[in-house]
């Protein structure tokens, strides 16, 4: 692993995983897609069987409680839930947003990795900013890689809005669009969600009601409303941190928003 | 097509194509070039035989009416008219500005993949940039591979004006400076146009017409301004729905202003 | 040497040493990693044994104190005291803040040479910014690759605060977490310092206290201070030279903050 | 030549070159180094004999007087002036300044292509920048490969400041610093300068009366200050074309400043 000259799988746990469901839940917006994909996890019961590293994440260590450091990284859980074999992508960060090259040799690298494990159908999970606006019951929006899933799943709750123009960043949407072209079927999944500064568990709970109906998986959300209640927490003690910091050229200790437990 | 770890052209049908004259229209200033390039594959009945996907271009997925999404992508057209054969490049995007390497890698790729088709003489299109000025007549500059070219073209309105120290900037430069260096002939032809926030369809008409004086085309104008005309209401719709979104560190969905159709 | 397209490391004379102490102090906030490191190797007259170059390095040279010009570099010291091998990181520079991908290059080039020198424990140095806060009695903050070293040093005047979400950016960060990976031991000592235009000897000095208890080693603190204000009254003179320069896009010379010496 | 994954040197006219001089005069403060080496072209009557291109230099093309076009690039000239073989490195640009891997590429590749014309001595021109203040006699600063130069060149008019922590920035400093880990002698000599926005034919003078005194050779001054008001003519060209010009994201026609015919 010395030599990072390219992004990299590590399987710390062999795995077997037949007509896999693929979720992502890596950080975006509101942090929405992340919370739903750990909740998820958290209820699974699912085991962690990967982790990928980057030389195009932040060139930084993270500190847990223990006092004890950690590279950046993105991880894979593995669930068996009656019969059905689940794979979930989460982690602490996505490249940063200036660079393209970074994104893209990621995501192809989780497509290769997990071609082995038959992926059967995508879920990626993320947000779509209203621009501030708060909302009461947020929408779920929905893009799919093949149109016949649009008539598939018209009985759940999901507003295929005719967004043409619009763009899908980061790797919910290169996930789903390069993973069309290799045939794998998905959806993505965007929680409608005030912004950015904001830990948005209401839309988490709407994109995982969303996701636990087209699954049919019973999901228990009261949880997730705890677990966005410590993030949130944790976000203001980091915030007051910050206040405290000054983030210049070559800072050695700073925070990392995107970063949960 | 999996690890994307340089710019790929996918050949999605065999052509024949001699002494093909090549045209490209990628996104730039007023979307001069590209409208002008996409008129000409509708009135050509130009058919897509290739398609240039780059980890260089911005890292997220395009949602098209019908709620599918896929990849940034460049497109190669042909169409035979007349006994005489055309390529036609356009695309959703070019690389950031800031990425002055995978503009070469993208136009290096694209001069050696249509090294077979033989190509005779080279336009490329695009804007000139007043500087806000808007002007009733867009004149047409040109500049030339070789000097003979402004001679030989002396009789079609364009402008070849002093402009020692200018600079042509992206695919429109580049793969005329490049192919050049090829032996291939070519010649670049640039509207007026006041700017950018602005989708110019009568400079478009300008250079075209220049264009099919210069081919010997009978190219209907009129399908161009209604182009022009729907193309100006989707970006209106766009910067509407750019004006309830907020754009920060990790969008997982925005909007593409370079994207038509 | 002559075609720098990685991290280099060349050995200048090879060197026996077992059982290592590493221990890095590379330019960070209030240079303090950097000022204690160079302060350690004067006094166990630790000698010069190999030196890192990088394509990632700001592309300039320095002007020595005789008109000679240098590359940008690191440098690895290496000392054997009363029967223990030491082997010091210091020099110039890191790569830019906006360049992750050399950070990782650079750490990965160093511990794939380091191995040979079978390093048994870690140390990297920096600082902590309190966001302009003076503070009287600087704090040493420590983050640890494996847990048991808490325990380990729980006597020495180490805060290991609970900082869960905390980041440790650049060298001494990636040091720790990457060298954790390939199962090395480590600390990050981080001196609580107000900020960045601030060349810290008080922070530095406290880092070195705990080090040297760690250590068991007898260190004189005079020459630090002297070396301290050196350094300072260094700075002041070059931040005189900047207020009569200008910088702009090509500069051919300019001054370097980050270097000492 | 046409994937241009990384700089490429064309050679145009083989040569016969030994114990070559070696003068670099890329852009920079003031077009110092670029007037200066320009002007011992034409005086030396040097040939060009080879070009470098590099997909790290802007993308764009230049418009020449006659309306063709051309890529950005580095050239090398060669003279036998009484006996005496020098090689002339002059340019259109060097890479962005956030880019530091591209200057690096780009000098290995130089010093590379070089070895088999046997440099006895190298010598950088360029430019220091007073921060504004307009200097009446530019002086000029040395900087040397080897110390003993400062002693061999010390009857010539050159001034070897304590200037430790300064930085040479791009090229210049970039070449003297490489070619001395190849054993190269060399000096790079900067004239005083305003700044940036301004082509300093003064001081262009000043390095090459100092030049030429070291070399031996009898250069006229006339045709220099000529050359540079033409210079300054062409720029108030450009920058009258800039304001009417709006530069935004993707500009297919701007202006380059550093380009000088």
């Amino acid at each position: 692993m010395i030599i990072m000259k390219e992004t990299t799988i590590k399987t710390i746990k062999e795995i077997e995983s037949q007509k896999t469901i693929f979720i992502e839940g890596l950080p975006g917006i509101g942090l929405i897609g992340k919370l739903a994909a750990e909740h998820l996890i958290q209820e699974l019961g699912a085991e962690k069987f990967a982790e990928l590293y980057s030389p195009h994440f932040p060139h930084q260590a993270l500190v847990k409680d223990d006092a004890t450091v950690r590279l950046m990284k993105n991880k894979l859980y593995h669930a068996r839930h009656e019969g059905v074999d689940f794979i979930i992508l989460v982690g602490d960060t996505q490249p940063s947003p200036s660079n393209s090259f970074g994104h893209y040799e990621i995501v192809s690298k989780i497509l290769e990795y997990l071609k082995k494990y038959d992926i059967s159908i995508m879920f990626t999970l993320g947000g779509f900013s209203t621009g501030g606006e708060v909302v009461e019951h947020p929408k779920v929006l929905g893009a799919v890689s093949h149109e016949e899933l649009v008539e598939e799943y018209k009985d759940v709750n999901i507003s295929f809005r005719d967004d043409s123009g619009a763009a899908i960043v980061g790797a919910s949407g290169l996930l789903l669009a390069m993973g069309r072209e290799e045939g794998i079927r998905g959806m993505c999944l965007l929680g409608e969600s005030p912004g950015y500064m904001y830990i948005d568990a209401k839309a988490a709970k709407s994109v995982l009601e969303v996701l636990s109906k087209i699954l049919k998986l019973d999901i228990d959300m009261t949880a997730l409303e705890e677990r966005a209640e410590e993030t949130e927490s944790l976000i203001h003690k980091i915030q007051e941190m910050q206040r405290k910091s000054m983030s210049q050229n070559m800072p050695e200790m700073s925070k990392d928003l995107g970063y949960i437990r």
